[in-house]
């Protein structure tokens, strides 16, 4: 597959996405919330998890209207943690995708109930009437519930408001940054594994290249929040620093993070190549635009 | 079953969902998390939610593995909605269950990111790798989702916090605190329900039975909001009238809302009698106690 094609593919799964979202995520739910649920969700992102999930799908030959769900799902839970995070009691953020973060647009009340209700509807999605066996059903939200919570996403932030101003060694801050993005991105490829027969050693193979490509965004994360312009982020650039928060770039030095991003890229695409599925090329180009993305 | 007999059963039954709720949510989540969680989700509550579930799993002679671990999930969900209700952008109260409540002890962001933990850890006691079939582990899922998403729990905060201060119609009232309250609450008694083998006809009739206990529920709450002292309540008295929320005492007058709840009683039992099961007993008495009660 070349550069072209894969960039077709993407065009046409973020469409998708969006779709499917569009239609999942209720402008009729109740006072306003439907409103503060939308506006967090749709309309930008880079989508990363979605396509991640799709991609796996799409290397075991699974259930598409699983892995469209499973996409969803993924996407609600990090938009409901990026609108939390947001919020004063935490990061306290004004922008966020290039707009005003939920908070500042719904007020704080609505944002934390849009937040929980965006949980929920994760696993709604997931647990549809007809459509998804029920056993996979079942499957995918074991794997949601166990990468957002305590021992993943919310853990890791626990750890991130814990250690604001602290010096952390780097084992420690891999520990955190694991938790906090690395799960539940190893947990999209997971899903969409999921939805398809997959060897043990393909599945293995699989949740190998979730971490080190997990582990890659947050590496490049940090340091895009030290050589990037918010504009460009889309995003308050420089807020780590601001915060006094450990990064890879603050524990290692800018140029080591950046041999560590590569050196990542390389082990995400060893596990790639030892799958033994045919056709991996989508997940390879995603660990490539992982590392290479400049917001 | 006499009195003595059910509280013989309720006693047993709090305390084995004390002791599964002290297994299941773990000290060791990270950085506080886990002592955050606890401290929001144990020793206290009248733990209602899961009395309803064992009740109508009995009911049905259901698997009593999966309802210990539905009745966990709702109470994680109920005790999420309370932190974060609590919280200075929501009700910004400082009493819950005689206690200071979770943000006052441990920091906003501790107990928002705590609420979410909880909410995630619902769905993932529910799906354990062993010990719940998996077609019931996505049921169950499917019925927490929905009863605390937009169209439930989430959405009856919405129109709650958008009500304050405004006249509501004994129509509206009521659809805020069926979302509000009223859903979980059946919802409660539909999982149980879904444990073990039930006709389409008592399925039915849990569910109206379910309704029905739901609103008496919250009439006798709104009753207790304004009779009641803090120290019996174990949370601050009078605050839905102080905030110039509606109630069903302001709606309908103090009388008028005792009577509701005893008609709403009796539509409990007449749904109970309607499900044709051998022995409702534990549902009926838990309907007396809801009307009954007084903190």
């Amino acid at each position: 597959m070349d550069a072209k094609d894969f960039g077709h593919w993407v065009d046409s799964s973020l469409g998708a996405v969006e779709a499917a979202l569009d239609e999942l995520v209720p402008a009729r739910a109740p006072a306003g919330l439907g409103d503060a649920m939308r506006y967090a969700v749709l309309g930008g992102g880079k989508r990363l998890r979605p396509l991640l999930v799709l991609a796996s799908c799409a290397a075991v030959n699974g259930d598409s209207f699983a892995a469209m769900r499973a996409a969803c799902a993924v996407e609600l839970i990090h938009a409901y943690s990026l609108v939390h995070d947001d919020m004063p009691c935490m990061d306290n953020d004004v922008l966020r995708r290039g707009k005003p973060t939920t908070h500042v647009a719904f007020g704080e009340a609505q944002a934390m109930l849009a937040g929980d209700a965006m949980q929920a509807l994760a696993f709604d999605v997931l647990t549809p009437d007809v459509g998804i066996a029920p056993a996979l059903q079942a499957r995918l939200c074991a794997l949601l519930a166990r990468s957002s919570g305590y021992d993943g996403m919310a853990g890791g932030q626990a750890i991130d408001l814990a250690s604001i101003g602290k010096p952390l060694d780097e084992c420690t801050l891999r520990d955190m940054h694991r938790r906090k993005t690395g799960v539940l991105l190893q947990a999209s490829v997971m899903m969409g594994a999921a939805c398809g027969p997959a060897s043990p050693q393909a599945t293995q193979s699989l949740s190998d290249y979730g971490a080190a490509l997990g582990l890659a965004f947050q590496v490049v994360d940090d340091i895009l929040d030290v050589t990037q312009e918010s504009h460009v982020l889309g995003k308050t650039a420089g807020k780590d620093q601001d915060a006094n928060k450990p990064t890879y770039v603050s524990v290692l030095g800018l140029q080591a993070a950046r041999t560590l991003a590569q050196k990542l890229r390389a082990e995400a695409k060893a596990a790639l190549a030892a799958t033994g599925l045919a056709d991996v090329s989508h997940l390879s180009l995603l660990a490539d635009s992982v590392v290479e993305r400049d917001s």
